[in-house]
């Protein structure tokens, strides 16, 4: 293609309309397409990962373009065809789900604006749109007073928060401001020196158990190290995390020449969904000083939701928060926020380049992390415009309604158990063989107790396992844990649902175990897609059970005594 | 609006198409509207930032939602209306510009399609086209043999690079890593452990004075400091680190207790876009045995061409490169991409957990910095698929010969200087009045010698003032900043055309001086563009110069031998 031809074909001004809007169709069908689930194919994909992955095996760039009917034609037929279909009602597997269809216009506006946010110079209004979204989140947050935020929207040098790419970029941006504003001038003289200005030898964070794994990510990035990232237990059966361990672990740690950087608060963990007590956490960290964050990445929603904002209660006193957009305020990806309660905590780690982002400008890459950015945030300001609060409360409601109720049938149903008790929109739930469901419950309870009762109550109940009831019991979890496994892994397979799995400590204590974890927060997912997708695990796993009950009861022939009616 | 209204209305699959095509021909036609510019508006916005700052004030979030037509229409006036235009063939002033028309088909993709590619269940073709596209630009760069590449392709656990938000969490990823691999276990201890177990003191970057400001955020970030970021200076005139500076400071280091994490070779300063000399720059870095990092997030695109690749010749020898795609290869925001030359750099900064990214799996974001990620790649593949390599080799020689042009028009004009030689498609100039123009280079000579050939010099050419030479071109140049501010200001405020400003140290030594500042990389920027920015500069640069000069001989009567005919 010669150069003229280049230019007039594909780029504006001088493209020819008709043309593009021929493409344009071509696309918007198949996006709908996709959407719609129309051709009934499975939630991933037809064909094999490996069959996927020989699509792309050209490892050089092509030296010739094809014209772009050829290049939309095979993006439909490799990619599109073979994605995973995040948004369908029976995906309820991640927190990438559903997002409302208006959202496919707020990316065509993204991309033909294409404003680079990092600066005033490439983005105008945009700029005032992230300003306006970052106050509305932060009065979510914080409800301060209005004239604080007319202050804030009148004061360029003044940044209450940042967008990022998602709740990692966030939670860095937060612990590295916590960072910098313990160590004096830690930005400009880095942590060695720092570190002996402080006479002291190591900086810690302080997280649940459940923390997500960006903050050992962030603890790694940011020279504080990996193990210096301290995980305080969870209390068993709710995950959130406990209270008097973390106390007891602050006091150790103030008399070593050890420095708390923060202590995080997560507000929905992302294996549970469950809810850490911040109101609690917010007085402990006022009681001992200590920087308070919260990872509200996925929880921070709530705050939207008259009903289930109280489970939030204390994260008004949090010093940073991050909410992603792109979990669950329905965003497409990737919108991300980091919010703080002072309005000059950013001030430490602000930068400033004579050719971009000049110190006197409106500039929003002063306070950022990244440089570039996309105009991710009208799709915020969209959303709560068409959606409004009310709307939000309609959807987050369902949404954790939804989980209730799931994690009720699994309860209720002979061949699974819950093994958490949702809060939010996620929860955790395994599968069980109808044999062994009633005496599961008398198995946690003598798991529980202690000594001379344990051995009282196996006599009563399972006499035959009295020497060896602990082992019998993990070599039965082990059991339970492969043929969950091998649930969730056939069930993606099929392609009709989808859920994922994690690994938890919560009930058999120090032992982990697999479970199913749901994130029921599409809009369309009801009762009915609960009905199909147990129906589907229990026959998938009552297979794997009759399967392999024989090797199992082979190799562990004590464990037979646990199940009835076999 | 209830709650089975908001599902039906927005969710798919049970959203009605007829109403949504509605929508989307509102916003494709808005869309085509900005990029054609077919309104005349100014490419700036009418009203003037303080009025667009209005619209965005209410500092509460909407409590109920509003109907998607008026949303849409809000959007379109509010916000399309006053967006900066930046694919204008007459907006040079920044790397932010012309995409191609159909990257607003992949984004309206990537929206519905809503892969998150840290992981393979929630993105299946996604993660291959990211494997393929990365091995695309490794091959680019480093162009291994075959083997190495089907290795790659076959092998999950590696992974020769990943994609970014941009330049800076590119640099960020890379630098870690050198860092890490520098002091072994260091993302699990932390700095100050790793410095003791090092018997080390400190760490630095070594970098030219025109490396990007994200070198410094980086080490701000990554816990090394700002202030051991150690700047090179550059040659004058080429704005390449002088490597003579380079060895003496590597030599001064290696006797102290410091060890060198990285030297960075810049390939496309953002200022000027100059590259420096990488061949030898990765020479010295073998000798010293340091981890060489090339930040090629602008001139990284030259590769592409055969005509200009030999530019970046040593860059093979890279330990790592970053490219941006929203720069040079004309993809929208945001697109970065970080490459390592060893397929096991990346091993040190991996990291996995439970429910997502599992050990075994294919999942992308074991090696990351960021977690959730939008499906960006799929904007390379398709640009490669379309306009080739030869295409691309098309528009970055118009790209640097519009550069050429631009920078030579500068040059032989009456009223402007070039102020750097232009390798790539930025280039910096800055306006003269005519008066001063001939003389200005015997004041460069004369600047440029020593003691007695300069006043030799000065008693010939400019006798009146030999006392106090330096102090008046000092006064010179202040005036001449502040006039070509005053430019680059009025000119983009009135909205036909612009141009960014920056400012230099290069041929006046240690002062600086303002100067005009374009990225002429738009394919249809032409001769003419250039014709009609320099006249209106022209104009500007005479207004404020005639307004000015009475004052500034009245402060400065000395300056006036230095204009002639006045």
């Amino acid at each position: 293609m010669n150069n003229s031809s280049l230019i007039s074909r594909y780029f504006f001004p001088s493209v020819k309309d008709k043309e593009f809007n021929k493409w344009a169709n071509i696309t918007l069908e198949a996006a709908l397409n996709f959407l719609h689930n129309r051709d009934g194919q499975k939630l991933h994909a037809e064909i094999s990962p490996n069959e996927i992955s020989n699509f792309f095996r050209t490892i050089e760039i092509p030296e010739r373009g094809e014209k772009i009917p050829a290049v939309l034609k095979e993006t439909i037929e490799k990619i599109v065809k073979n994605s995973v279909r995040v948004s369908h009602p029976n995906y309820i597997g991640h927190m990438t789900g559903a997002t409302p269809n208006f959202l496919l216009l707020c990316d065509i506006i993204i991309s033909a604006l294409n404003q680079n946010v990092v600066k005033i110079e490439t983005a105008l209004s945009a700029t005032y749109v992230e300003w306006q979204t970052l106050c509305w989140l932060h009065n979510l947050i914080y409800n301060r007073e209005k004239s604080f935020y007319n202050h804030i929207l009148n004061h360029s040098d003044i940044a209450v928060g940042n967008y990022c790419s998602g709740g990692t970029v966030g939670n860095l941006t937060a612990l590295v401001t916590a960072r910098n504003i313990l160590f004096p001038n830690i930005h400009k003289i880095g942590i060695y020196e720092a570190f002996k200005k402080a006479d002291c030898t190591r900086a810690v964070l302080l997280v649940s158990q459940r923390g997500h794994y960006s903050i050992k990510k962030t603890a790694a990035i940011m020279g504080i190290g990996e193990e210096n990232v301290i995980t305080i237990p969870c209390e068993i059966l709710t995950n959130k995390i406990n209270l008097i361990e973390l106390e007891n672990t602050i006091q150790k740690l103030h008399h070593e020449k050890t420095k708390i950087i923060s202590i995080i608060g997560v507000a929905g963990t992302t294996e549970t969904g469950n809810i850490d007590d911040l109101k609690k956490l917010s007085q402990i960290c006022t009681k001992y000083k200590i920087w308070f964050h919260v990872d509200a990445a996925w929880g921070g929603a709530l705050l939207l939701s008259s009903n289930h904002k109280k489970q939030l209660d204390g994260i008004e006193n949090a010093d940073s928060v991050v909410i992603d957009g792109h979990k669950f305020l329905y965003l497409t990806m990737s919108h991300g926020a980091v919010l703080f309660k002072n309005e000059h905590s950013l001030d430490t780690i602000r930068h400033t380049a004579k050719y971009i982002i000049r110190e006197s400008s409106v500039d929003l890459g002063r306070t950022t992390i990244e440089g570039s950015r996309r105009f991710d945030s009208l799709k915020l300001w969209f959303c709560f415009k068409a959606i409004g609060r009310q709307g939000y409360q309609t959807l987050i409601d369902k949404a954790i309604e939804n989980a209730f109720l799931l994690s009720q049938m699994a309860e209720s149903h002979p061949s699974f158990e819950a093994t958490n008790k949702p809060e939010t929109s996620i929860l955790t739930y395994r599968y069980l063989p109808k044999s062994i469901k009633i005496q599961i419950k008398i198995i946690y309870e003598i798991w529980n107790l202690k000594n001379k009762d344990k051995l009282e109550k196996i006599e009563i109940h399972f006499p035959k396992i009295k020497n060896n009831f602990d082992l019998v019991i993990r070599q039965l979890n082990l059991f339970l844990n492969e043929i969950n496994i091998n649930i969730q892994k056939k069930q993606r397979k099929d392609g009709k649902s989808f859920v994922s799995r994690t690994t938890l400590e919560s009930i058999w204590k120090s032992q982990e175990i697999v479970v199913l974890r749901a994130v029921p927060f599409h809009p369309l997912t009801n009762q009915e897609t609960f009905t199909e997708i147990l129906t589907e695990q229990e026959i998938l796993g009552d297979f794997f059970f009759n399967n392999e009950k024989e090797n199992f009861f082979k190799k562990t022939p004590d464990a037979y005594c646990l199940f009835n009616d076999l």
